[in-house]
């Protein structure tokens, strides 16, 4: 369904799968709002000529182990994708490498990106900018992106991945609100005024708190500054295109990639490590300990044995975008 | 004063320069949890031969861009400060250069360390591991290393810094609640049974939360395996010899460091987001929004111009280690 959607607009049909496992694989996560939903956005962005769905983007190295990329308006994870083939052999000779990705669109969920980092043998980075949705600790209007950062590493079994954004929620969760008409504890975010609310409504104009007060808003100026001094980017206030279809993407994305070699017992340490973190005592005893990345494997096994759900609305309108119907009644999402 | 201590233990003069001046430096910043009262500490372990203070340890490339260190037991800034020269000139060519460091000792502030890759024109990343201090997001015991990180991003003026352990507040600040017969916030610690607690000399024996919950957690759990999987040091269940005057320290240092090349314009432009930020509106008319860094960067210039108090009685604890008195009495820390 997604990558038909997509080739029906002109984008090739490897770059369309590319596209469509993003946004697919979020879905298997539990994160819909990184998943189906954001793809009718994708095809009118194309529609408009404010992606090309054909290009890579171009690559060079500006020094051995820096690579630049301008992204051509390509498709976030196509040119993402492109960039860390490169990337991740760059490292395997060298040891670490980073790359800066500028004028490139959405990306989707970080998680997914580390991961293939990870499937190298090596510890995998993500930053991605965004528009102005923080505000400072001790300020009241935002001013900093969602600044996320995902971080993978390799261990016996499978990687260790988390991935954050550091707002205390997202605006995603505040428009899940919003639409159903539920009220936000106070302490997510103020209003357009910059006065604290729990009306989601009133919070979708204004500003979300950084998480874990001065620390988590430290650690996302530090990404924030990072991504736009790596990619060449926008800094939040001047960032557009991540979440309308009017302006071409300014934002930034930043990989690294960092190899650890072939360390057998490494990676058992770390295993037993994350074992011994799961069977420590519990606060609560029927809620067991878990390590970053349980909840989302456990989930998307679920879903592959049971499938997952798209709200009948999101269906139906991805029909509508098709523009001949055949294959799209078939119940693929991908 | 500290080095002096140093010299007469058998510190070769400059690395007891380097080793003094990152502990008077804390006490610059405000942060004396980190300076002059780890001196005595310091001086026992060379005593012991648990640290030698002859050694810049040895470092090796296993790859182009990843420096392998082996600290040879020796002082935590004097390794890490030779491992720096290095890996520096390495960024400068090669765009982005990695360390790992083990069996060296505590290097007390980060921000100092990412401020010098800083002053090279380079983003600079610094990790550390330590003895298990905190709980897992919805667990009780003491499992993970306080896992501190360290940011700095050269700006077109002085560097961003950030640097935030990521334990809700340190084990320091609970010593000193108990040490004053203060009581602390429910939220901040465990006691040895798990329980929460407000009693700060249970707190002692107990864990510290993460701050900002599951996100700060997840944050301090990357950086623990990172640690781990770079310097091949210990984890943190494992780790000694960082607090103790017992145990050869076992920890594990990384620094990272990626040259941003020479960008006026870039650094100008990040200058002028933070003074955005700094310029926009607080939630407390009386307290303007800061930068990650402005308070300790104030407090720096306050004490080089006020100079900074130090306990009488580690005062009389450093002039009582010295072997000979001459040269103490000054009334000069470093």
């Amino acid at each position: 369904m997604a990558t038909k959607l997509l080739e029906e607009r002109r984008t090739p049909s490897a770059k369309a799968e590319i596209q469509a496992e993003t946004l697919v694989e979020a879905e298997l996560k539990g994160h819909p709002s990184h998943g189906l939903q954001r793809l009718p956005r994708i095809l009118t962005r194309i529609e408009r000529g404010l992606i090309d769905p054909r290009t890579e983007g171009y690559a060079s190295w500006r020094s051995p182990s820096f690579l630049e990329v301008d992204g051509l308006k390509g498709l976030g994870p196509v040119v993402a994708t492109s960039a860390l083939r490169q990337l991740t052999n760059k490292a395997r000779s060298s040891g670490i490498a980073v790359c800066g990705i500028r004028n490139s669109n959405h990306l989707g969920m970080l998680a997914h990106y580390v991961e293939s980092i990870a499937a190298h043998g090596q510890i995998g980075l993500a930053l991605s900018s965004s528009e102005a949705l923080v505000h400072p600790h001790g300020g009241t209007r935002a001013v900093l992106g969602t600044n996320p950062l995902a971080i993978a590493v390799p261990t016996a079994g499978r990687p260790m991945v988390v991935d954050l954004a550091t707002g205390i929620v997202s605006m995603g969760k505040i428009h899940h609100h919003a639409a159903n008409g539920m009220s936000i504890p106070l302490g997510w975010a103020r209003d357009e005024f910059g006065q604290p609310t729990t009306d989601a409504r009133q919070a979708k104009k204004g500003a979300i708190a950084p998480f874990g007060d001065a620390k988590g808003y430290a650690l996302g100026m530090a990404l924030e500054l990072m991504v736009a001094a790596l990619a060449g980017s926008a800094l939040s206030p001047d960032v557009r295109g991540t979440l309308d279809a009017a302006a071409i993407c300014n934002k930034g994305d930043v990989f690294i990639a960092i190899d650890i070699g072939s360390q057998p017992d490494l990676l058992l340490r770390l295993s037993s490590f994350l074992d011994l973190v799961r069977a420590s005592i519990p606060a609560d005893p029927t809620v067991p300990v878990t390590v970053p990345g349980d909840r989302s494997a456990a989930r998307r096994r679920d879903v592959l044995l049971n499938g997952f759900e798209i709200a009948p609305r999101l269906w139906q309108e991805l029909i509508d975008l098709s523009y001949s119907s055949d294959a799209l009644s078939k119940g693929h999402a991908r």
